[in-house]
């Protein structure tokens, strides 16, 4: 963007594009918009993000969101807790949530195991969540991380470690996605659709 | 959304779905990058916003964003004022200064005229470009709004209103993109290239 422009709003734009998903263009999208609107538009944009970074944190049981110390899952006692859903992020957690049917409890990963960019075990939940299996209260850990090589490698190796505190480790079905055409899957997909096939 | 989601989290991401381009799910992504990044990160946008709501405006001359009065086009006495190139938005006059060889100035509309979305001339700042028409010192009016049916009325609306006063009106050269393939372009777009040919 011109060297020009007015300070505040080459500031703003500079913060904008470092928000993922939003390039230069969609930061002046979003700048002029915010501009155009009446100034309680962007007052109330302001107001929930000092809100968010005041309350916001992770959940210290199973690091979803949460207001205060615990999330609104952990803090749910109708929630199974002998069984944790393994995701990579807060917004896998609320995919299965729309989804509806599951009932247990939760452990986000922040992220998967990439030796390539310096991203090992440590730099994720993987030690809380052997502490929480350690516990003795969980019966199954169901790994629902990305059908990618690094979400594969990860939940290999979290697989290893729960069975060796002798809990049951699922992992989602993988097969044809609702509404797919199967002229038009991949190879692999349809490879695992076969493997995973089920009595009719 | 789930409605038990932390309300500070609930509140951010409906704020962040108003934003033009960003729905549920990249407001999901963009609430938990701020929200895993160090503090600074979420103070860095805060602060961007407030000096923004501060101190941007809109110039009075032009329209475009300025910080004060006038933007640093129109307060750029190595800019020809006798030349004004027409655009819809900051973001279009962004993209003229960014191709570089432009040097006159500007006004922006912050819009088109669409009769059934009730948005009719009074609506956009067509009265302050005839003011300045009058004022005598232009030479020649630039119209380089979208080459949509909208875009095009609006041309031709205020082209008659500004010849009217004697000055000459232009309109942005139409034509194949560059680097485009002949054999993907659309009818419309290879008629108005004909029409336009120039000798080589």
């Amino acid at each position: 963007m011109g060297r020009d422009q007015p300070s505040s709003l080459t500031v703003l734009l500079r913060r904008l594009e470092r928000l993922p998903g939003i390039g230069p263009k969609s930061a002046l999208r979003i700048a002029q918009y915010l501009i155009s609107q009446p100034q309680s538009e962007i007052e109330g944009l302001i107001e929930a993000l000092v809100r968010v970074r005041q309350s916001l944190r992770l959940c210290r049981q199973c690091f979803n969101f949460a207001d205060g110390e615990l999330c609104w899952i952990c803090q749910n006692s109708e929630r199974d807790p002998t069984t944790i859903c393994v995701v990579e992020t807060p917004a896998d957690l609320q995919a299965i949530e729309t989804a509806g049917n599951y009932k247990g409890h939760y452990h986000c990963l922040h992220g998967v195991i990439v030796p390539i960019e310096g991203v090992g075990p440590d730099d994720l939940k993987i030690n809380s969540l052997l502490d929480r299996v350690k516990g003795g209260r969980v019966n199954e850990v169901i790994l629902a991380l990305s059908p990618t090589p690094e979400g594969e490698a990860t939940a290999h190796y979290i697989a290893r470690l729960v069975r060796q505190e002798g809990v049951r480790v699922t992992q989602l079905a993988m097969g044809l996605p609702a509404g797919a055409s199967l002229t038009y899957a991949d190879q692999l997909t349809i490879a695992r659709a076969l493997e995973g096939r089920r009595e009719l």
